[in-house]
């Protein structure tokens, strides 16, 4: 390792370490000390809203110099109207119950001992994220409620933004009896960085990477310390033969349309062979109307050229098409036989996410619901309410595609464990 | 990679893949059918014993001829008594209740979505362990109630034995309505065994290392799916100044002596310094009856040759002694001036598993009890009760340190995972 390796190291070791620290010390605080923190820092971001606004223009000239595309530099943007937004989630969280220190569970064992499972917090998490500057704030509401510290790696586009919020945050927390060292911020940019913070076993007790493929990727496959996967959503909605069309017809449309470039948003339409000469036209003149771009199976070329599509909106779906996530306003379409080689269709190209089956038949619907391995599976709604918000828990960090520990939109009980404490009067094992 | 490393990877990467197939099966299984699974494996257990005390015996003498430690080959050997012991583990998972399928949480949004938040199984799990071959039969019982496939990889030690023990229960498993594929043995010794089965990323759902600290550290930076770390316990008894030294006596003998070579038996000892004098010498006189070899501070090792300890079961502590998970009769020992002191010694060397104090002085406990981070904390109880039978969870996985997923001692609840089921009448995103 050379000079520059070893202070990156330096660099990014010592923030987890101070985040180690201060964690020992959040884990007791008071929930009105929390609150209060909160407040402070939504305070602060607002009294500092110039110098975030000012840090985020150098963001996005420099973005506009590198010729990245409109989308992307809309999501670095930020406006007194995006500031006030941030302001406001931390209110929001402020007013969510603290799960800490919640008794899960009590038991007294056959010699007396009183086992008590209660909440605590997971100690230190590190958010390795791109591009949206709200993650910043967002990450460190959620985490400081539920008593963690938190070690914020943002993308290289929005460091000065991000590292505008972090200073504003920090202003807010030294007014409160939260330990300012609760957020901490890696301010280099090299890839390595991240490396450093994934491999920062028994420093790091939960790594949480929100952004592309290949950024999720990368954590998974260089983290020695736990991660949970987020995100990827290539998401099916299935147009049974006993599907209300009408209902089929307004759930894709929301599914595809409404926001294409989240991970909730419909990748692929099944379509029942029985509806599809009937559905399939209406479905597709429809999505046009909305400038969506159809790669189909053949049947659904065919259906689609006969409703008069225009030859830039329509092509033969490819096999790397099934697999896609597409985020943008392009909809793989496949005809099936039966509700078997849907479901059959999903599990090999779905990505555990949101499925949905559209049908007024519930033998198949339960069927396709105790089936599908997603994290959400819907009967006769749109896959865009896999949220934490639409959950109703007043907030998200992300959303799981793995199995271990959460599954689906990540709340403030998310970022918790549990503490086994046990207490005896002289009890030995015998 | 050359051919014999592609013939490894196809070896490995088949397995995996057919548990996964068969997992998709048992997801959907009736407990009464998984019940009768394990009525039919224990019964073909105890049918083929003589089989499996014939390939035990040949795994017995290679470790004879290894040299391999008495103790060692303890842990390897077979007889009647534990083959009978590995078949009564199995009906009493039997006797277990299904965790799968029970509805967790209901909601119904303000939209009328109604959400169920259900528990399912995890998928496919991989068990890479060592030594005791009675982990197969265990790991087997409790992947298949939750519903999961198994992936075996046990220790080089034990693969005769492990062999015949799977091919049993896999003649068990043919006379039920479980797939026999729901039990797969990777029956090659290769290191690279290992590696591909921890890469084998949205096939395994977890992995689960059991074994030394060399192992699970492997696995652990080894992974890409997801993994529970396991087992290693560097457990502490603090006697405080206000402790009951009758209790504090029998506690910490309990904890070092009962059953030295397991993750919750104590390794270190802290004394407040007000009761060193008078209660230290009756505990170390005590645990020298029990051959116990004292390692420790100035003080203790001047109290201990006071007490006239022979030499040889007598020395100094050094740095490395208080980090060690010693698994044998050897206890290091500190004096300290405070709880606090005690406190911060745990947190510097344990191993988040297991953690004591002993006082009658309820504030100082709760202190404690709030403070240490552990998967189980105890007030005036040996820290030997960390375990899932003593638990009251009825079986036992293994004994997690990390704080993702579970902690501490793992049953069957914690080898599940939960999906929402989202039912709708049309519903779209606004």
């Amino acid at each position: 390792m050379n000079m520059s390796d070893t202070g990156l190291q330096k660099h990014v070791l010592d923030r987890v370490c101070l985040a180690k620290e201060a964690s020992r010390f959040l884990a007791g605080i008071s929930t009105q000390d929390k609150n209060e923190a909160l407040q402070r820092m939504a305070q602060a971001l607002w009294d500092n809203r110039q110098q975030i606004l000012d840090a985020n223009r150098v963001d996005i000239e420099d973005a506009e110099k590198s010729g990245d595309p409109a989308s992307r530099i809309d999501r670095l943007l930020l406006d007194t109207q995006r500031v006030e937004a941030m302001m406001k989630g931390l209110y929001q969280i402020m007013e969510l119950p603290d799960p800490i220190g919640e008794t899960l569970e009590t038991a007294v064992l056959q010699n007396e001992l009183r086992v008590e499972k209660r909440r605590v917090p997971l100690g230190v998490i590190a958010m390795i994220y791109e591009s949206r500057p709200n993650v910043t704030v967002d990450a460190v509401g959620l985490t400081l409620k539920t008593g963690n510290a938190v070690v914020l790696r943002g993308g290289k586009e929005s460091l000065r933004s991000n590292q505008a919020l972090v200073d504003a945050l920090q202003l807010g927390l030294r007014k409160s009896r939260v330990p300012v060292d609760s957020i901490q911020f890696v301010n280099r940019v090299d890839r390595e960085a991240v490396d450093i913070l994934i491999q920062a076993r028994g420093l790091v007790d939960l790594a949480i990477p929100r952004g592309g493929a290949g950024l999720i990727g990368r954590v998974i496959q260089g983290a020695c310390v736990p991660v949970i996967e987020t995100g990827v959503g290539n998401c099916h909605i299935y147009v049974d033969a006993d599907a209300d069309l009408a209902k089929a017809l307004s759930i894709i449309l929301n599914a595809k349309t409404q926001r294409p470039s989240v991970c909730n948003a419909a990748e692929t339409l099944l379509v029942h062979e029985a509806v599809a000469d009937e559905w399939l036209p209406v479905a597709i003149s429809n999505l046009l109307q909305h400038d969506v771009e159809i790669r189909g199976c053949p049947q659904t070329e065919a259906l689609a050229r006969q409703s008069g599509a225009p030859n830039r909106l329509v092509r033969a779906a490819s096999e790397e098409d099934w697999a896609t996530e597409f985020l943008a306003p392009i909809l793989a379409i496949k005809v099936v036989k039966s509700a078997d080689e849907a479901i059959r269709h999903i599990t090999h190209y779905g990505t555990q996410h949101s499925e949905a089956i559209v049908t007024e038949n519930v033998a198949v619907a339960e069927d396709f619901l105790s089936r599908v391995d997603a994290a959400v599976v819907y009967h006769n709604a749109s896959t865009r309410f896999t949220d934490g918000f639409e959950f109703g828990f007043g907030a998200e960090i992300g959303i799981s595609t793995q199995k271990l520990h959460a599954r689906g939109p990540m709340g403030l009980r998310e970022l918790t464990s549990y503490q086994y404490v046990v207490r005896g009067n002289g009890q030995v094992r015998q």
